[in-house]
């Protein structure tokens, strides 16, 4: 049989899963990792400001683009990246962290090398990586291969992280060129019993409900939903986390859900549903409005990425995307009436000299929107205010509902522009998380990207502030840093402006139609210090009755 | 008895170890805690722009205060900060992580709050961090007080992390005021039987030498090393970690060890040693220039932090500054003869406009030193540079040399700079480990602390190159920065300055004299691509003869 060296293999591998970027940072102990990336000529080496970053940056890229990889050095590098990847695994996001390590003997003899402790722990950092992966693998000359081909297959199945270790000698091993990667396929007896059992439930439902979320697409599910979504023609919601997974201007769409008092129709019709189709769903605190949701496990079909439950039922080795296309293919279609409720925001028709604040900055930022823009919003104040926004077609809206880490949007976007340079990548953060991340708009520079990014300035953790017990706790104060002079500093080119009205934003937003076509857009939009939209307040203050007592 | 909040008893704990200043950043689940701080007179919050810089803020604090301590919030908070706690357990430097976490009741009900996984896994965080640090502790409300003492107690005892998980709730718990923190004694007949040792080994030698090294320091023994030292009379040499605990001007000090070639002397006296007194060493591969040091277990005497190693055989439970402390009192002075040996840089008596270079900047650097400053040199390029420096009375040098963490000096530096604001601290870094953490200058501004900061612009990974197999591999490239301009996007007072030649430098460094005392000093300094001291190039490209054959 053909053989190839270890490191050429497991790039080609990803690069069949379509990865063709590969974010990280250099060290001693990855160069010949880094060198199999970069000799393969469909493959990109894309260094990043830090591991953390990098992390962020491999998940926006898998969201867009599906898969992800990630590459660091070992201890130092790899540990600065674990919650960049434990994001990924609490999200279904499915990136591979490679890690270059020191070379056979230096293990075996457990040698004290620079990047350890003073008792060497060679298997340390695997163990910490098994608490948020799927897989780990540590491979050797004798079980490179089946390592690789073990971990990958279990990342495509469960879409999730992997971690492979690869020490440095390893990496020219020779090994068989021919994968032996599993694609998942259902088990075709408890397939066939869960979708019989769900038209069992639909068969003599009058008033069902789709409630729909990001799991859907993270499991590649999207088409055989939207085929499903179509015949059955039942009304649909999503959850936050699921936003712009069904095309906003469908007539049955009931727009997003946001708890009784924000979308009364999606509440409501939620509410007195005899079933409810629960596809994908993540059913946590923020992105079901502190547990908001009326829906029950007595009146609900649960399909999950590789299984499903019905009336309590578990079937288990059950893809996603078998079931919707055998739903699909036997739904019955159905024509309940649709309720009148509140999707969007209404335009804006303020004066021009108005403050910026939420109830015009996000009207605006809505009007600025285009089909198949990729956006990415940042945890805090501005995830909610996304609930609201009418997407255009195509627009797909990313967001981190279930990790929530803050500093994780602005690599993840440039991850999702080196994903897609075709479309516009949109950045919305505010900017006490833009501060945890803020350098790696260099790389975005360096590499001449064009995402156009806003960074809401509203002084501090405004977020913290509604959540901590006094809003004026100086610990939820930051450092004032003059944004629009920030990219100026790095290497490459940029059109920074400022915004403080309305009238300012219009303007900005009009130049940046032009200007984003050469280059970066990077804006600062200034807002007072307790500005939020109106669902931020009511969420996060509390206001939102919570089902399950939180 | 007295109650006290746990929260509060905690902070008061760690006061009387010396901690003031809590780095970290805050997030829902840690608020009650950060109150506690707030409210504490004598207690200060330093809010951090990402977790991993505190990290690395707490470890310099504690490298220079002695205890350092980091708060974050739970999951996101706290994972981006593995990788600066390793390098306090890799390197002994006790910092008491502290993560604030959901209440008991979402943790009992599994509940799925952001910050989690979708199966949620209350506890994957604590086990992340066992990997990295001597002891863990999950708060409750039967175990607060007892945990919390028990981990604190195994801190001081191994001068390394510990890791405590406090609920939202448990912060308010009354418990007992009175501390059961127990400070470690040595176990008497183990500590004589060692010393008897070591003196019947002693006795008879004609030409025994010391080894001296970073563990003296951080295990708080310095003081009873020094009088052992003074009384013993023996020659002493320290590795790069230890450089700095011998008064350089000492007339037995035979210079830092640097392998054979760069000082002869230091590596003959260790060679010709008939015993070989090995204080607080680490004996790693950069530590050793590869291993290179003439030592071995049969001549050798190991004196670690808390056990002692004589002729192969162990004694556990034995402090070191208590042997050290017993060999003062009765050791035999001797008076061998002392080697010729090239312990410093030689001042520079170059022309002004000559490039600035190894070869002039690092004597230049000596010269600018003065008594009792704080050195912060990053890993890398700068490390090595450090060995041949003539420190003045009272500096200390800190660095990492073996966790070796690129990024680590900047936050560090401010660490220190934090823990002891009357004397200068002095950051020096290569730009490419900066570009890692240089958002935490900001930090520096806004809390008015006045570094001298140098940025050694070598455009790019410099040491990655010589140790990669083409210097011109392209992933050793970075983005350049504009970094002189880089403060004053920040908020606070700055002087920014740039040098390309020797004659440059000396104007910036007489200048600094003098607006060091009024602001912070923020210097980038350009030289070639690979220009390196003397003992990087030898030391990284393998022309130091390894022992074991490294």
């Amino acid at each position: 049989m053909k053989k190839i060296k270890t490191a050429d293999y497991l790039v080609k591998e990803l690069k069949k899963l379509g990865i063709t970027d590969f974010f990280g940072l250099p060290g001693d102990y990855n160069f010949n990792i880094l060198d199999a990336i970069v000799k393969n000529p469909e493959t990109n080496w894309i260094g990043c400001t830090n591991e953390l970053n990098a992390g962020y940056a491999a998940d926006g890229y898998a969201r867009i683009n599906g898969y992800g990889a990630l590459v660091t050095t070992y201890g130092v590098g790899e540990l600065s990246a674990v919650n960049a990847i434990a994001g990924s695994f609490s999200e279904n996001v499915p990136v591979v962290k490679i890690v270059g390590v020191p070379a056979t003997k230096f293990i075996k003899n457990n040698t004290l090398l620079h990047h350890n402790f003073q008792n060497p722990d060679y298997f340390a950092f695997e163990r910490v990586y098994s608490n948020v992966t799927a897989a780990t693998a540590f491979l050797h000359f004798e079980n490179a291969k089946e390592e690789i081909d073990r971990v990958l297959s279990i990342m495509i199945r469960e879409q999730k992280p992997v971690y492979i270790a690869l020490p440095v000698d390893v990496c020219g091993a020779l090994i068989d060129d021919e994968s032996a990667i599993i694609t998942p396929k259902s088990d075709e007896n408890s397939l066939n019993e869960a979708v019989d059992h769900i038209f069992r439930l639909l068969n003599g439902a009058k008033s069902p409900i789709i409630l729909a979320d990001g799991l859907v697409e993270r499991f590649k599910a999207q088409n055989e939903f939207t085929d499903f979504l179509k015949a059955s023609n039942y009304p649909v919601t999503t959850l936050l986390m699921g936003k712009g997974l069904v095309n906003e201007e469908y007539e049955r769409f009931l727009g997003t859900y946001q708890g009784e008092f924000m979308n009364k129709g999606a509440y409501n019709a939620l509410k007195t549903a005899d079933i409810v189709f629960c596809a994908g769903t993540v059913m946590s605190d923020l992105n079901t409005m502190r547990f908001s949701v009326p829906v029950n496990a007595e009146n609900s079909i649960n399909i999950q990425g590789t299984f499903t439950i019905v009336e309590n039922v578990r079937y288990d080795n059950v893809l996603m995307k078998d079931v919707f296309e055998k739903l699909a293919q036997n739904v019955q279609k159905i024509d309940t009436p649709m309720p009148e409720t509140v999707k969007f925001y209404d335009s804006w028709a303020g004066s021009s000299d108005e403050k910026l604040a939420a109830k015009n900055l996000y009207p605006l930022f809505q009007e600025f929107l285009e089909p198949n823009d990729r956006i990415f919003a940042e945890t805090g104040i501005i995830a909610y205010a996304m609930a609201q926004l009418k997407l255009p077609e195509g627009v797909k809206l990313n967001n981190q509902i279930l990790w929530g880490s803050i500093g994780w949007a602005t690599p993840a976007a440039m991850g999702g522009a080196f994903a897609n340079p075709e479309n516009r990548t949109i950045l919305i953060t505010g900017e006490g998380s833009h501060q945890l991340t803020a350098s790696e708009v260099s790389t975005m520079m360096r590499n001449g990207l064009k995402p156009v990014i806003f960074v809401v300035n509203n002084d501090g953790y405004t977020v913290e502030r509604l959540l901590s017990n006094d809003p004026e706790d100086c610990f939820n104060d930051i450092s004032s840093w003059n944004y629009s002079q920030l990219p100026k500093v790095f290497d490459g080119e940029v059109w920074t402006a400022q915004a403080r009205t309305a009238g300012e934003f219009c303007e900005v937003l009009e130049q940046i139609k032009s200007i984003q076509k050469t280059k970066m857009c990077y804006v600062e939009l200034f807002v007072d210090k307790m500005d939020v939209c109106e669902l931020t307040r009511l969420a996060l203050s509390g206001k939102i009755p919570a089902q399950s007592g939180i």
